[in-house]
C-alpha cells in the first residue's frame, strides 16, 4: 500500500516534469527526481503504456558518448478544455498535455454585460466543437475555467464579478452541467491563475516569490509566496487593484471606493489621461495611445507617465510588502509597461527601503494574453497530474 | 536510522506541544500527534528523564473516570536568553520552557542612537546577570534577539536601523561574541518576532493568515500566511509602514520617502496632530493623548481619529491583499487602537471588497510589549525543540 503510494507519487512527479518542460532526458529525471535510472525507466514504461508521454531519441547533443532518450508529453492525445471568461471577450481552448494551445475559439463580448445563461452557454458551445473536432484517439482528461472576478474555491462560485454585475453566480456548476459533466467546473481567478503560468512556464520560472499585475480594464494580481500562489482565509486574497494608492484626490472605482490602483492605472484612466474620447474604450484604443506616444506624440506619452508613476507607487508597496525576485506586468499592462517604466523605476528607487530592492527584476508577461488559458488548463490538468493511471478517465465521453 | 529519525522527531513535537500550551494531557497528546497512549508514555518518560518536562495528576477535571495525567514544560530549569533591541529601550530576559518571562533586565536607551558597542556591552552585561542569578540546576538551551530593524537572516546582521543610523552592523555576531559564544546569535526584526509570539501565544492562536502591526516610533509588520511568517526572496518582506499611502501629499518619513503609512500613523504624527510640543516624544507622551482623549478632550480625540483614517487606509489595503483571518494591533497601536477603531472599521467598509473582509477579525496584542521578547525566546529555542535530547546542552557555561 505504501509502495503502491509512493509509485503513485513518482508518476505523477515524473509526468509533471514532462508537463512542464515539454523534454526532459531520462538522465535529467533520474537527477531532479533523486531516483536510479532503471526506476525511471519502469515509470516512463508506464506512462508510456497509458499514452502520457512518449520516448525519443534526442536531437544531436554534441556531446560524445551515447546520449539519454528525452520523455515528451503526448501533447496532441491527451488535452483538456480550458475556458476564460475575460472583460471584452469568452475564449475556449484545447489545451494540450505539456500546455500548448492546440485549438481556440473566441467570442467577443459585451461590455454593458451578460448574464450566467448566455455566457455558460457561448463557452459549453465552443466546448463542444473543440471536442468534436479533436483527433478521434485524442482523450480530454479534464476541464478548467479563468474568470476575470472573485471566486470561491472549491465549487467555481463567482462571488464578485464587477464588471458584469455578478454576485453569487454558480458559474462553475452552470458550465459542468451545460458540459453534461457530473460535477462543477474548477474556477479560478484570471489573475491567479496567470500567475500561475507565467511561474510555470512564463517570466517567472525559477522564482519563489513573485508579484503577478494583470491589466484588464481593471487590475487584477496573482502574489507568488514561497512558490505557492497566497489565497488567504477564503482565497480572496492578491485584490492588489484595490489597494487605494491616492485616498483623498483619486478616481472613483468600479468597486465604489476611490483611488484604488486600478482606477488610477486601468484602461479608463489611461484613456482620459492621453485625452481621449469618453466613449472609446477596449485593448485597442488602449494600444492606440501606446503607439502613439511611441511615435513620440506629447499628450500620449504624458499619460502613460501619469499611469507610470500611480503603478509605480503600488508596486513600490507591493515590493515593500513581499520582497520578491520579480514582478511581472501581464495582460494590458504588458503593453502600457515599457512606456511607463522610467516612472516605475523612479518611484521603486523613492519609497522601497534600499535593502528590499537590491535584487527585484521587473518584467513583462511572457505569455500575453494566453496566460490565464494556460493557467486554467492546469487546473484541468491537476487530476492527471495527481494521479497519472488511475485519472485517465475522459472527462468528457468522445465528441462522435 | 528511519526509526531514530521518527523518535527525534516524535520527540521534537511532543516537546513543543508542551512548550505551547504550557500543559497538555497524555490523551490530548495522543489524540493530536496521531500516535497511541503507550508511545506517548515512553516519549514524556525520555523527557521527564532528560529534565525537560514533568507529569503531574490534573487538577480536578469534574469528569468520573482516571484521569490522564498532565505534562508541563519544566518551566524554571531550562531557559533561554532572550534580548530586545527597541527604540526606547534595550531588554534582557531570562524566558523559561512554556514561553514564560522569568526574570528581566531593562535599560532605558537615548533617542539619538548608539553605536553597536555600547548595546552589545549593555546587553551582554544583562545576560551575563540573568545566566549568574539563574537557579544552580537550570540550564540555559540558547539564546536569541529582536531588533527593531531589518536584519539578514542567518547570521543576525542588521542591514537597515533606521532609529540608530546603523547600515550592515554585526549585531548577532558582536552580541554571540561578548556573550563568549561559539557562533551569532540569532535575531529577528521586532515585528515578525512579535507576529510569530502573537500567533503561537496571542491573540493569533489558531489563525493560519494573519496581519500584526507593531507601533513604535514607527510601524513595523509580521505578516503570516497559510501559518508561516511571509519572508519573501531576502527575509525582509513585511515592511507595511513602508507602503506609501499618501503619496503626493504625505508626511516626509525616515525611510527619506514620504506619505508611508508609519509617517502617518506613527508617534510624531500622533503627537503632532494632538499639538503637542515638538520636543515631547516617547510611550508615555503618547499614552498622554489616549488619556486625554479618554477624557473627552477635543484636540486629543480628533488626534486619534485622523490617526485612525490612515491606519484604515492600510489595513484596508492590507485586507484586500491578504485576506487575513485577523489583524493584531501592537506595540503603540495597542494603546491608540481603542480610541480609532470607528475611523479604521469605517475605511475598511469603504475601501475592502466585500468578500474579502467577510470574517476578518480587529484585535489588540495580547501579549503587549512582551511580544516582540517571547518571540526572541522562540529563536533560542528552535534547537532544542528540533531535537530535545541532542540539544540540551548548555548554551552558556553554568554562571557561577
Amino acid at each position: 500500500m505504501l509502495q503502491e503510494e509512493i509509485r503513485r507519487r513518482n508518476l505523477g512527479n515524473l509526468l509533471r516534469h514532462v508537463h512542464l518542460d515539454g523534454s526532459v532526458s531520462r538522465a535529467a529525471l533520474a537527477e531532479r527526481m533523486g531516483l536510479n535510472r532503471s526506476t525511471i525507466m519502469a515509470l516512463t514504461l508506464e506512462l508510456t503504456a497509458a499514452g502520457l508521454v512518449r520516448e525519443e531519441a534526442p536531437t544531436d547533443t554534441g556531446r560524445t558518448g551515447r546520449p539519454s532518450l528525452v520523455v515528451r508529453p503526448e501533447t496532441a492525445g491527451v488535452y483538456v478544455l480550458a475556458f476564460d471568461v475575460a472583460v471584452d471577450w469568452l475564449t475556449a481552448a484545447r489545451v494540450g498535455l505539456g500546455g500548448v494551445i492546440l485549438d481556440r475559439r473566441l467570442a467577443a463580448r459585451p461590455r454593458a454585460g451578460a448574464d450566467l445563461d448566455r455566457v455558460v452557454e457561448v463557452l459549453a458551445g465552443f466546448g463542444r466543437e473543440l471536442h468534436g473536432t479533436a483527433p478521434p484517439e485524442a482523450v480530454c482528461v479534464g476541464v478548467g475555467a479563468s474568470y476575470c472576478g472573485m471566486i470561491r474555491p472549491g465549487d467555481g462560485m463567482v462571488r464578485f464579478g464587477p464588471d458584469m454585475g455578478w454576485v453569487d453566480q454558480a458559474f462553475g456548476a452552470e458550465l459542468g452541467h451545460r458540459l453534461g459533466l457530473a460535477r462543477p467546473v474548477p474556477v479560478g481567478n484570471e489573475a491567479h491563475l496567470g500567475a500561475v503560468a507565467e511561474q510555470q512556464r512564463g517570466a517567472g520560472l525559477g522564482f519563489q516569490n513573485m508579484i503577478y499585475l494583470h491589466g484588464d480594464v481593471g487590475v487584477g494580481g496573482g502574489i507568488i509566496v514561497g512558490g505557492k500562489l497566497l489565497d488567504g482565509d477564503g482565497g480572496y486574497a492578491c485584490e492588489l487593484g484595490h489597494m487605494v494608492v491616492n485616498p483623498h484626490h483619486g478616481r472613483p472605482c468600479g468597486c465604489g471606493s476611490r483611488g484604488c490602483l486600478e482606477a488610477e492605472v486601468g484602461e479608463r484612466a489611461l484613456l482620459d489621461a492621453a485625452g481621449r474620447p469618453a466613449d472609446l474604450f477596449g485593448r485597442d484604443a488602449l494600444r492606440d495611445v501606446v503607439t502613439d506616444a511611441g511615435r513620440g506624440d506629447p499628450a500620449a506619452r504624458e499619460a502613460l507617465h501619469r499611469i507610470g508613476d500611480w503603478l509605480g507607487v503600488g508596486v513600490a508597496n507591493l515590493i515593500n510588502l513581499f520582497n520578491p525576485g520579480i514582478v511581472i506586468f501581464g495582460g494590458m499592462l504588458r503593453d502600457v509597461y515599457p512606456g511607463a517604466a522610467d516612472q516605475v523605476r523612479t518611484r521603486i528607487a523613492d519609497n522601497v527601503l534600499p535593502v528590499a530592492r537590491e535584487r527585484v527584476r521587473l518584467r513583462t508577461s511572457a505569455l500575453g494574453d494566453d496566460a490565464t488559458l494556460v493557467g486554467a488548463a492546469e487546473l484541468g490538468f491537476s487530476e492527471l497530474l495527481a494521479d497519472p493511471l488511475g485519472g485517465v478517465v475522459p472527462a468528457l465521453p468522445p465528441g462522435r
